[in-house]
């Protein structure tokens, strides 16, 4: 019977956690065991990760390797790498024999280099071992780093009942059987099938016959983000990986493109908010330091350098000129959001393939954009300064700047990001401090240099 | 056999709109088929989004139904609704008919109010058309919205050869085969099959027995976010949806989550970089304004505001304090870039549900790590203004500002996305523009008032 627990998202309690602990301090082995088999493996890792490393590694031994295998994927990369330092080369290797090749290869490739070859030797299974060592050999920026060896194959030649018998040794050691590939006697992906297309075929008919000939695939060499883009445009759920003599070599599934897409998702954010590095708000405060100080330095560096502009401006300014400093903020904060705003709709674009067009003609929108609105707020701001100061000649000054200032800030923005993908550089560096920090200081400096020479002094 | 085309990424060049448009102009009706009809209809709806509006609308009605569907659910928003206006209800209700019920649903509700009826009552099969209206009715950010009729379900009461049989019939009209479901004679959702499962098992065996029953499925209320949640979490290709009697509605599959996942995404990025609505790079000036205007308009207050305190400090300053104010852009940006990276670390970690322990923890936490930054960070500002300026107490006076600014941006930048999440409240929009502003304006208060302070002046 479907209890309701299961539909319910399974909610990390304090009391759990503690419950989990209290039978780990008093090993109660068995009650912990029936506690734990209840939930989803991808839940205990939730729970793992909460407790005290000692305790986490005595439930991960008590546990068959069948489960803790599956446990292990679902940790946090900190806790998983704690956990592994605490199980023997034998233990890892039993653990790795249930996974499929491309997380087993992942985990290993998380190993110390001196300890991998340990783990690698010590399983027991001849092609795992040797399928895993071929996955290990990729970058894992590539599809081979993200393709795993199970997948169902089937021979041109063959026939559907010649298939079915043979598939059901196969498939079942693939977790989820999306398409049969169909390979010639060299190897080569020539087509594929659907399990649906074989139940529905007859019996005798030759698998050449009833194999589909449009089949995606990937090189093995190709960019994982690109990996992800042709999945998800397409709505696959797996696609095949061949080498440069179209041999088929693994498959993809789309549940790991999920994870590259939040992975990449999450980088650009960060990326935009000054945080590099993939950190999270539990990492330790050191951790997220070093992820963040760098961009706050850069701010500082351009504060200073605002200073320094301000500082010579002020020198050469009457001091009743002192009203337009009190304006900078309002100068650099616009500056900086309008700057944030055009590179992050520019990034995303590019990521989505959507900036089409050469780069002028975008400089061009951006510069009506940013006009449009500089004029806008601008009169606002007008009416503002004109009010408070009663002094027209210096509201349009502080106006007509924010007008330049705007447009200026608008075409860095756009023309940045723009400039490094075209380079090969991922554009998303170009969003958060690093564009406000340069539009601060630029804005700044276009500020006095309009207001000066508008009020002639 | 399997040609290179098929692998190389689909690229939109302008020979090829080029090309297309002639054959249109030209009406080289069967020159124009052959050569859409190479694409796939992610890549034809690509072209469509490029051309004219009439030479869209001729295409697509020059093209089979059955790719012109596919192809009109690819299409961007803005140009589908610009074809559809130019297509009869009887057009629609016909290109309706070759979707699964969740793309036709979704095509249909985009339609004006008036027209969804009409449309509704031309399509001419009795179960699409009553599915279709039964799929309107869910809100579109829930399950119900998600979910497509199209499934297969057999009785826990078959055999699995007479389940074979009549799956052959179900299976027909469902794109893609993830589980079979299994129900009882009420229709309640009792558990799962994979056809690997059905094709292991012997023919006179009873679906009962070999079923599983540990299905996860969601309430066909449950928010689209949490559906994405449980299908990225434990790697679902596809769920049941059931109603509050687990009587089974319909399923979701993956290639609809990866839709949301990146949409959620975009959005959050977006909000970050201070534009809201869902907008493109490719979108009219007019749109990307009303997107971004409104940001930049709460920068200009905050400005505004910035200003009116420096003007009040300003009056009871004495001259030798200007310096004060030339560091005024360091010390809002500074709260600035502090306050977005806490926020944007809290509102990731609520997203991932990292987020665990009490606010006042996560408070802690941020005071010792704004504390850090804060002084290192001060550290070089003091040095840089003591050696500028030769003045010690003015150097502490800043730095310690600096120190103060930084840690109650950071406090600033936690506390308000955990306080909207409390309440309910998306805590992505405290991202961006809103916090840099609210730190700029907070940041210069608290700079002036502990200089003064400190200076004795």
């Amino acid at each position: 019977m479907v209890e309701d627990k299961e539909n319910i998202q399974f909610e990390l309690t304090d009391e759990l956690i503690e419950k989990v602990e209290l039978l780990v301090s008093n090993a109660e082995d068995k009650k912990l065991k029936s506690l734990l088999n209840e939930f989803h493996f991808a839940d205990v890792a939730e729970i793992l990760d909460e407790l005290d490393l000692d305790d986490s590694v005595y439930v991960i031994k008590l546990l068959d390797s069948e489960t803790t295998a599956d446990i292990l994927t679902e940790l946090d990369e900190d806790t998983r790498e704690k956990v592994l330092e605490n199980l023997s080369a034998k233990e890892i290797a039993e653990e790795v024999e249930e996974l499929d090749t491309d997380d087993a290869a992942d985990i290993i490739s998380e190993l110390p280099e001196e300890r991998q070859a340990e783990v690698i030797s010590r399983i027991e299974d001849d092609e795992h071992r040797e399928e895993i060592t071929e996955l290990l050999a990729y970058d894992e920026d590539t599809a081979g780093g993200l393709m795993a060896k199970e997948l169902v194959k089937v021979y041109e030649t063959w026939t559907v009942a010649g298939c079915l018998r043979r598939i059901r040794g196969q498939a079942a050691e693939v977790t989820r059987v999306h398409s049969i590939y169909v390979v010639n006697k060299e190897e080569k992906l020539i087509g594929r099938l659907s399990l649906k297309d074989l139940i529905v075929a007859k019996s005798e008919q030759k698998i050449a016959d009833i194999a589909k000939d449009n089949v995606d695939w990937v090189n093995v060499n190709d960019d994982v983000e690109d990996v992800a883009k042709v999945m998800s445009k397409y709505d696959l759920e797996a696609i095949p990986v061949v080498d440069n003599n179209q041999k088929l070599l693994g498959r993809i599934t789309i549940d790991d493109i999920v994870d590259v897409l939040k992975e990449e998702a999450e980088k650009d954010y960060q990326m935009a908010a000054g945080i590099t590095g993939d950190v999270e708000a539990d990492d330790s405060i050191l951790e997220l330091t070093r992820a963040r100080l760098p961009w706050l330095f850069l701010g500082l560096v351009g504060g200073v350098g605002a200073f320094i502009i301000m500082y010579f401006f002020e020198e050469n300014l009457p001091k009743e000129a002192i009203i337009l400093f009190l304006f900078t903020p309002l100068i650099a904060a616009m500056a900086g959001n309008v700057g944030v705003q055009s590179s992050a709709i520019i990034v995303q674009g590019l990521a989505n393939d959507d900036v089409k067009g050469s780069i002028n003609s975008r400089l061009i929108k951006e510069m009506l954009l940013a006009t449009l609105n500089g004029f806008i707020l601008s009169l606002f701001l007008f009416l503002f300064v004109f009010a408070w100061e009663q002094d027209f000649k210096l509201a349009l000054a502080i106006s007509i700047s924010l007008v330049a200032v705007i447009i200026i800030a608008g075409l860095i923005g756009t023309f940045i990001p723009l400039f490094l993908d075209k380079r090969g550089i991922d554009p998303a560096i170009a969003t958060g401090p690093f564009i406000t920090t340069s539009n601060d200081i630029l804005g700044i400096l276009i500020y006095f240099w309009i207001a000066k020479l508008i009020l002639g002094i």
